[in-house]
């Protein structure tokens, strides 16, 4: 099974393609899509629909796995977030792809046995569960792969 | 001018063309876009992405007038509208249509003088500008001719 894990954002779309055959995991390809920063908001969502296309025909995923907004007390940051969200989401229905959503602490729960885990702990699952110690340098595309392992093991 | 207005929505998606040449104006179309209840939200979401492009190519507006969303108390209203938007700026963007972005309060204000003007106090002056006693039945098809209106005025 090919999953897509997606950490959406505005300005960082975290992105990673794990293999899972049942038994063993491995990472095909993870990265992340930036957008222009200053740059009006309706271009940078264009920027992410396209180059989500091109991710979603490139590796052609089994399923995708993505991060769920919750409730969070600053809604101005929340909003671009839920745009870029939407446009995703846009991108998979295309596709027929089956979507798959978990909250950051359903992920953390799912790694670490744990909802409240820090990064680092996060990380360290992140690591022993790939069997690397090298992981991708941003955050974003780290919990790509949180997600995308969460995924593995819930569907 | 042709303006296009947008009340954004998951469920509904109000629009209307408005024609303004610099003193009168008509309204060359007006409608909703409605997403099936009960669906999932991404096939929801590319419902208003498929229909959005098909108005947009039908109509070939100059510019765009959509509904801004701001800070409300509940979030669990406000996330599937923020999706839809997002998806609605996506299509704008494609067709390289300037997007101008007005709160609720923003368009009463430019309407009636007052930014808590009530529905019918917006819909008696959208009636006025228009010269017709007859509106759309959809609240939501009503509200994006205030919104083009507003834009017409501030552009």
């Amino acid at each position: 099974m090919k999953i897509l894990g997606i950490d959406p954002g505005m300005a960082i779309v975290g992105y990673s393609l794990l293999d899972f055959d049942g038994k063993d995991y491995s990472l095909s390809a993870s990265g992340s899509i930036q957008t222009k920063k200053g740059s009006r908001e309706s271009a940078r969502l264009l920027e992410i629909f396209q180059d989500m296309t091109t991710i979603v025909e490139t590796y052609k995923p089994d399923v995708a796995a993505i991060e769920k907004l919750f409730f969070v007390h600053n809604q101005t940051t929340v909003m671009p977030v839920a745009h870029a969200r939407g446009v995703i989401l846009t991108v998979l229905e295309q596709f027929n792809i089956p979507i798959y959503e978990y909250t950051p602490m359903e992920v953390k729960k799912n790694l670490t046995g744990y909802g409240r885990a820090d990064k680092k702990e996060v990380e360290q699952m992140v690591k022993l569960t790939l069997g690397t110690e090298k992981l991708p340098k941003l955050d974003d595309t780290v919990d790509s792969i949180a997600i995308a392992i969460c995924c593995s093991r819930s569907v």
